[in-house]
Order: structure tokens, then sequence, then C-alpha cells
């Protein structure tokens, strides 16, 4: 039996992404998000969603450029606080112990200690309502050595991202691998009815 | 020490998400999608990216319509493959044994098999490349009643969404709780040295 639970945001699994940009003085800046993911392939390219409120929202549009930090789960009481304290009026790079790097590709900072970092160049910004979607385009993707699998790529258990449920407002780390993509779906056949 | 590992889409976590659409002559159809993520608080939205090329491409521009499946790990055979299979010559939810329900509020099937469904109305459609971003907005979200914890949202434990690690192309579970939102990050002070 269906329930309907009305108009909301009750989707899962969202990341827990860490933006990082330069406000008009220069100082470097970090802001949660979790609104976001991929968003095309080629020009590779990401989307996160900021209201305009707060103050990295302008920063992006200022110098077209973000980062988007993957932080471990070990980081995250630091990711929770960036997505509490404003960099209005606070240093949060300073306050969360964590290195601020520019970016080589954009006018953007990363964070030294995040396992996984992309550089990401502002391509579309779109107005949705409370929020605005920003699409970068990404120009680098920066890992940690550590992270990296025999196939050089990051692998999942080492970067261990962390995963936010809305609806319930926690947060989650991935769990064991279940199966391979393209590829355990090739069980399934057409009914024998045709 | 940072590896740079180019322009490319490293990151971590994506959703395993299944979009809903009738094709022109009125079929149901599905396919995965893993880049998308909720992207606006109000209105609630979210957004799904598909290449022209699949067969739920227009299928969504025809009809403004669209749902969003989140299966559960238990059901990962048959989400790869929904992302592995065309329904351009196949009736891909015979051939999963799935059932179709209209959606109440939007021109477009979800699967009654899904343990959560958000019905979404196409709002937005911007061209990135190779993959074209659709946000719709949420019109209501059916859930199965096993799904919703004490305070009446879906609980992620019973929903137990798949997450896609694209670096590995592979499917993982989520884990366990590790932190309550917008609170663990409450410890975090600006340092003494100000």
């Amino acid at each position: 039996m269906k329930r309907s639970l009305g108009r909301k945001t009750l989707a899962v699994p969202s990341p827990v992404w860490i933006v990082g940009t330069y406000d008009a003085a220069g100082k470097p800046n970090l802001m949660t998000a979790a609104w976001g993911g991929i968003c095309c392939s080629k020009p590779p390219s990401v989307c996160v969603s900021l209201r305009a409120a707060t103050y990295s929202h302008q920063a992006i549009i200022d110098r077209a450029s973000f980062t988007v930090g993957i932080p471990h789960t070990d980081q995250v009481a630091i990711a929770d606080y960036l997505g509490i304290a404003t960099g209005r009026d606070t240093d949060k790079f300073a306050a969360a112990g964590l290195t601020p790097l520019a970016a080589e590709h954009v006018d953007a900072p990363l964070a030294a200690e995040f396992p996984l970092s992309l550089e990401c160049r502002l391509s579309h910004t779109v107005e949705l309502g409370l929020h605005t979607l920003f699409v970068g385009e990404i120009l680098d993707v920066k890992a940690e050595e550590e992270v990296l699998g025999e196939n050089g790529r990051p692998c999942i258990d080492q970067v261990s991202p962390i995963v936010f449920a809305a609806p319930q407002g926690a947060y989650f780390s991935v769990g064991p691998q279940i199966a391979p993509a393209f590829d355990v779906g090739k069980s399934i056949d057409a009914p024998s009815e045709g």
C-alpha cells in the first residue's frame, strides 16, 4: 500500500560535498552542499544548488569558479560545521583546521585534507526558486594517492564519502559493494510470454 | 601528495534512480539514471541527466512529466537491467517483472515494487552537452508503508537505496548512520588563536 507524502524532497541518497570559493576580498571559504550530483559526461560536469542567501552563492558567480571537495567519513564533524557556520564573518578553513590550496585550473580554493576534490568552471546558472543550480565543468580532479585503486581511479572504500539522508537529517557511511554495474542486470531476459 | 586525474566525472556518491515515462504510444518505460540529485527545496525539485540518444529523453519532453523511483538494494539486478536495455523495442516493466502504476499528479508511470517514488513535473531543461539536465518539480512522494519511520518519513535503512560509485562502475549499499546532521559540527569552534 502506497502512502502519499506530499511535495517534499524525500529522496535518497544525497552526497555531502564541500563547495570551495574565494570571496570578494580573496578569503577562501567552504560550504557544505547536499543538493548536487554529477550531471554530464561530456563535458564532465557536476551541479550544486545553493540558496542565494549563502555567502558562497555570490562568490561562485563573481569568479565563475568553484571546487567540490569530497570529505571522508572521519571528517563528518567538519563537514557538518561547514554547513552550519557562515564565511561572512568567520574563517571557516582556520576554524575547521583545514589548509587552503589554490586550485590549478580555476579561481577557487580546495582543502588539502579532503581525499578528493574537483576543480570546476561555472558553465550554467539556473534559478530554480529558493536554490540556484550551478553547473560546473570539471577541469581537473585532485586525489590523494592513498585513495587510488589499482586502476588509478579513486576507490570508494578509501575515499569513504558521506551519504546524507534528507528525510532523516542524518549522515551515513557507504556500505559494502553489492554488484558490478552494467553486468548484474544481464541475467534478466524478456519474459517467456514474450 | 595530490595526484591530478584530469577532466573526469570521478565523484562519489551517486544515486541509482529509475526514471519512469510513457512513450508516444503510451507504453510505460523505465530507465536508470545515476546522474542526478535533489536540486531545490522550494519548490521541491530533483534533477536527472539523460543522453538525447535514450528512449526516455523525448518521452520526458513530450509529456513534461517523469517519475523517479528509488529501488531497494535487493532490486540491484533490476536497476542494472533498466540501465542496459532500451524501451525502444522492449517492455522493460514486463521483462523486469515490475508493475506499472499511473502517477497521481503527473503523466508518467511508477513501478509498484519500488519502495519510494517521486512524481515530477518537468520545470527546466538544460542542454549541457552529451547529457540534458531535466529539473522536475516534485508534486508528490509515494512510499510503501513499511519504509516509513516513526516520524512518518522514509527511513534510509528500510528504503535501502543503491549507491553508484562512478569511478569503479560498481553498486554499493548504504552503511550505518555516523552522525546527526546540523548537530555534530557544533563541537567545532573558532581556533584559540582567533
